[in-house]
């Protein structure tokens, strides 16, 4: 059983995943992984994955048998699990709870070539509604409070499946990032009045130095105060807080302008490992005046190091308005 | 010139560094980085390195040549420059400043093969009061507010040079995560009356199952809370906010606990790469009773993905009592 710990300085939670339990042997050959040729996410080896908990089966197949375009299962080593009663415990000065919540994998595609890119528009777009589907599924479980999307693309960038596949964490506790940027959102609307999302988007159509692309619904920018280089953040222009409140032509919009950045970027750089996380409003908040859904892909680039790990502050090499203008005018 | 700028959003700065600035292109073989066999910071090759700040130099030789024992430089790419005024600007809900600051090498060796491990307890200690020194003298600049030393060892540590070296970064603002572990320490002060580090350092020694090592003056632990596997920090056992203010007898121990805390973490994970940083107090901010300098070292066993950006939640496969039991009971 994973368990969920707070460092009692910084207020941070961890999870402590005793089941993956790692001896020192294990990293010992960190350099040299093995790569098997089999694939647990291809058609045909679905009886090695955890039973399907959504799949979308245009010919409508069986469960758990080939036929399906997209699939969504348990992670078969999850870092959280739904089991169990959500305990809370403290020791001293140190405070635990148990490692309950959701681990999820999205599987993208049957075919192990594929990737996000080079799915047709409509196969894109369902990727986004299998995320929704498993959002409103989750938040009925009243013991979790926020579910982070994200995908590792590429082993540098923490894939550890080449099979082109997304991730959903679901958590007891609102994570300290999405807490951060609540609680600076929620200050800004106390001072002003108005979302500071929506003054982003603002400001940074009027500026357009910043801008990598736009349509009627989205805006995709490299952020002012970018982390890392290439870093590129999509913003819907509608105030809204929450993704699983998106507009059904929303939803089409996202997933052209969405597939164009991610293009665009493997053009740019190469195809690079990258990252990307979805950040919404937790699941007992709904339509935030203040908070803003956004994604945010992070080209993996550079190397963090002792400066960041100590520090939290970052040092970019690519001012934000140098890769926008970069991405903004190559030719796909 | 560099600048920092602030998230708008979760009040986070980053140094945007345009002197290092970096086109697409120079991202795009980040797998095949050229080794040279040049190092500047070899002796004979002083002048390849700006001039020298500071030097150990036992036989009395000249500077910026050959005969030091330890040598401290100003890093040729410096993320930020002491040359120039702090200008802080607004630009609509944007805010920046200069990129005041100091960035220095601490090359701890003169000899391109040796490493941290193996020097002898002298030179180590050299290496604390090397730090001690360059912090003391910075600390007069009134522009700036805080030193963070590190060092990144190994590549995947994000080590560019081989030769053993540490580095400092001084900044005209106190980073984010040393803020957060002031304020929750603060806080835990104002509730309890005391420093949380003592009282972890109390409840650590009673419970004994995260130490690693101990002697008089240090307490080496795995946190309860490690969020990287076979994380280790060292605690002073005596309350002390600053690590300027240090004991001579307490850093001749600390040399000595630090190496050994390094040689278990070399022997048990077959020299990985890691990362260690100096949390003390900032410039401004002298005799702290709530806050508690202490060291933070992070082999580099895991990669952070998608998940850990996206929540600034990680994942951490292996339990710091087993972490600490392992090290602890390795034969060295």
């Amino acid at each position: 059983m994973s368990e969920l710990r707070k460092d009692p300085v910084t207020g941070r939670w961890v999870i402590i995943s005793t089941e993956r339990g790692r001896r020192p042997s294990d990293f010992n050959n960190h350099k040299n992984k093995p790569k098997g040729g089999f694939c647990p996410f291809c058609p045909g080896n679905e009886d090695k994955t955890p039973p399907e908990i959504l799949a979308f089966r245009p010919d409508g197949s069986p469960r758990n048998g080939p036929g399906w375009q997209l699939r969504v299962v348990p992670n078969k080593f999850p870092a959280l699990r739904v089991e169990g009663e959500l305990h809370r415990e403290g020791i001293g000065v140190y405070d635990k709870m148990s490692g309950i919540g959701a681990h999820e994998v999205i599987i993208e595609t049957p075919h192990h070539e594929e990737t996000l890119t080079s799915l047709p528009p409509k196969r894109f777009e369902d990727v986004l509604w299998a995320y929704r589907e498993r959002m409103l599924d989750l938040r009925k479980d009243i013991r979790l409070r926020y579910a982070m999307i994200f995908k590792n693309h590429g082993e540098e960038a923490g894939a550890t499946l080449e099979h082109s596949h997304s991730q959903l964490i679901a958590l007891p506790i609102v994570p300290h990032l999405v807490a951060e940027e609540m609680a600076g959102a929620r200050e800004f609307y106390r001072y002003k009045e108005r979302c500071i999302f929506c003054d982003i988007v603002r400001q940074e159509i009027q500026q357009g130095e910043r801008i990598i692309l736009e349509n009627n619904d989205f805006l995709v920018i490299a952020p002012f105060a970018s982390f890392s280089p290439f870093e590129s953040w999509i913003l819907p222009k509608r105030h809204n807080s929450s993704f699983v409140d998106s507009q059904i032509h929303e939803v089409q919009s996202l997933a052209l302008i969405f597939a164009e950045t991610l293009r665009r970027l493997e053009k740019a750089l190469n195809y690079p490992p990258y990252n990307f996380t979805l950040h919404t409003a937790p699941f007992n908040e709904r339509s935030l005046e203040y908070y803003h859904w956004h994604l945010e892909i992070i080209p993996k680039l550079t190397k963090f190091a002792g400066f960041e790990w100590g520090s939290g502050f970052f040092i970019n090499p690519t001012p934000p308005e140098e890769a926008a203008k970069f991405l903004r005018e190559l030719i796909v």
